[in-house]
């Protein structure tokens, strides 16, 4: 099975949090009641979707494992029976840890990935957007793919896209796809958001699908919108504005291997040259 | 000294070689003249800029280090004064192995770099541009870097840069600025130039100055042209069309760690969780 189809949910983020959980899941419910068009195989929600993203909220609005949101996922996911990424949600760890993560829920609602950002998002630009999450925020310490009937896809979070080296790892681990819960800002969208999804896309020759919170100009971060799909020869299969929306479209992964045969770029790395390891 | 300024020479290629040597010597010499604006204190040129590209051109047009073209070269840049990215050409070594080299002469004329393409350039894109390197070209073994008073400068061949490793390399030995003799084509000029090089450029928070044989319809290689020079927050700074022409613009290397500070990548690389080496 190479055709699968993906959506993303483009959704606002609101200051309660149990409203936010509600209303992703008013909008997987329509999308498995065929609303937004064929029923997706995959849907991936926006970063931080259930919290206004802001430093100082993260230990306030973070849940362990379990409970509320994470709950509410899975039951969805093994409801629907539908793959869940589950955006991203401050998540507290045993140790009142507090991590960026992204849930996967397969088709039974189980629990098969679980991403903690690894590159925290820590910027100052001149006149432009700050932010510097390493206030509340610990990184993780893995990356992330997992398994399923379609292949091997991957995941990471909004500032891990920056790093080449993600990618690299996600497509050596044989990751054909990548959902991306990501939420640029009014600096970096316009310059950078459109060219580095395709350029992550075009370089490890992949799907690359990611999801933004609609742009809302009363928060304190506003965040660009724009979630989208990009194929693996660079293009942009389909994209959003900054309004809140739903994307969902059908991808041939088999396409991923057409162009890996055309125009060879991960089988001619020059292995006896340099080599990315994971520690 | 951070401000320096580069050029880049779109020029054409014909069937003569030493036609296409006096070629570029004429540009190189209208440049220090002043012809194009203020003296570069760098001048590039295109791949394989003395031979038109065709696998079966490159052992009738290979020359050892010293010959024709390498002569006229060193004999420029100690002339005027100038470091001179002689393209590249077809070059024998002593063992008739035939590689895709770029030169660089200091303001002595002294070589004080030479890249070998490390990543030949064989793609089949259905319905598109085919061609195969491989037939004729050995590659190269090693990247390359090398010492200015502006600073440590990469230097890379087309394909190359298709390998987002051959640019993490060269940012890690501290290059600033990429210097990148290149020839896309028709299938892959429009779909993927622009984008990869502001990709490398902004991933790696650099300056990339990418020279392309201007665009010769006849050829049975035809050139995507559009020498482009691309700066450290991945903006296109100035750009050529398809035609003959000369890029001559000033950067500020300085520029490089305002970028490198204010959205840090190179120095927020999870080193503890992977780690690119050179063999």
């Amino acid at each position: 099975m190479a055709k699968c189809r993906v959506a993303a949910v483009q959704m606002s983020t609101v200051e309660k949090k149990s409203q936010n959980v509600e209303n992703a899941a008013k909008y997987i419910n329509d999308l498995m009641n065929e609303v937004y068009g064929p029923k997706p195989d995959f849907i991936v929600l926006p970063e931080m979707f259930n919290c206004p993203y802001e430093t100082q909220n993260f230990p306030f609005y973070a849940e362990e494992r379990g409970e509320l949101t994470w709950k509410h996922m899975s039951q969805l996911a093994a409801h629907f029976g539908v793959y869940i990424i589950a955006g991203s949600v401050p998540e507290y760890d045993e140790n009142d840890c507090v991590y960026n993560t992204s849930y996967v829920f397969d088709r039974e609602g189980k629990e098969i990935a679980c991403h903690r950002k690894v590159h925290l998002f820590d910027i100052d630009v001149k006149g432009g957007q700050s932010f510097k999450e390493s206030e509340t925020l610990t990184p993780g310490d893995h990356f992330t793919t997992f398994e399923t009937e379609f292949g091997t896809m991957g995941l990471c979070i909004c500032f891990d896209i920056r790093f080449v080296e993600t990618y690299r790892i996600m497509a050596e681990r044989g990751a054909k796809m990548v959902f991306v819960p990501a939420a640029f800002n009014m600096t970096t969208g316009p310059a950078h958001w459109e060219l580095t999804h395709r350029a992550r896309a075009l370089d490890n020759q992949m799907y690359v699908l990611a999801c933004a919170p609609a742009r809302n100009e009363e928060a304190s971060y506003v965040s660009y919108g724009h979630s989208m799909l990009t194929d693996p020869w660079g293009r942009v299969v389909a994209s959003l504005d900054e309004k809140e929306g739903v994307l969902n479209e059908e991808v041939d992964l088999d396409y991923v291997d057409d162009i890996r045969a055309q125009l060879p770029i991960l089988s001619a790395r020059r292995k006896d040259l340099y080599e990315l390891n994971e520690k």
